[in-house]
């Protein structure tokens, strides 16, 4: 059992017009499509750029990186949509053990090393570890969504009435 | 701009049906489906395990992990599913310049610091980085799949007849 650390480095940054994580506000995380229209960049550094490339080809991609303001970590912790102490794995919260984000955006265009985006909830200046397609494996439906439930509006794709 | 390097911790480990890689039928890659039933287990370690909490209330959940069989990256790369070379990050290639892997699985039930789960495309012995609930802002619609058109068989949530 390997329990050795691990390190990334970082491939890129986001340009968010989030410049501080006051100027998000939180009620978009109730509404599956409240970051839908936030457009921001994501520049990939040079010696990263070819690795880029047919990515334009994909209506979405899913972008890991690193919630680089978030200090220290709590296992149970209050989400910001929910008045109950949760575990961390059941939450998005920045201060997990590892403080890798994970966010799918619309690809708008690509312009050499740099990728026009939607759907950006990062914060400006954010390290980015990976990007990776958008693909069919990766939809899901007849969710149920725990705590999550009733807190977060409409979304694609549901079955009748199970949930929420 | 900062590129040092940023350190994660193994946080558990992902017991797979799939010893090694050869394991795997690399056909079940084309169907959005074809891992479904692929049973295996999280394991948390017990200093990680309280987040656990809430989880089970989650249908899916995103696993976040290292391909700690990777060696190296090419940032030009032969998808599995693909007889051309293709941007790496258009793919879900293993080698890929920080190689951490995601795949959403299915909530069978949790067991104190064990999740048993379905959709399990990891090897044996797979190091997990983080998991995170699956929440309806992960579902995305009126895909386009670039080079993977016409690659991979029939998924849900289609719109009418513009991909694939």
């Amino acid at each position: 059992m390997n329990r050795s650390e691990i390190s990334f480095i970082p491939i890129g940054v986001i340009h968010s017009p989030f410049k501080k994580k006051a100027d998000i506000d939180p009620k978009k995380y109730a509404d599956a499509k409240g970051f839908d229209s936030i457009q921001g960049e994501i520049e990939i550094y040079e010696n990263y750029a070819a690795g880029l490339k047919d990515t334009e080809g994909f209506s979405h991609l899913v972008v890991l990186f690193a919630f680089h303001l978030s200090e220290g970590f709590s296992l149970i912790t209050k989400p910001l949509l929910d008045e109950t102490l949760r575990g961390v794995f059941s939450t998005r919260s920045p201060h997990r053990p590892n403080p890798i984000g994970l966010t799918v955006v619309e690809v708008v265009e690509r312009q050499g090393h740099i990728l026009l985006v939607r759907g950006v909830d990062m914060i400006d200046g954010t390290p980015v570890l990976d990007i990776k397609p958008y693909t069919p494996r990766d939809i899901k439906t007849d969710l149920r969504i725990g705590w999550l439930t009733g807190k977060i509006k409409d979304w694609p794709c549901r079955s009748s009435g199970t949930e929420g």
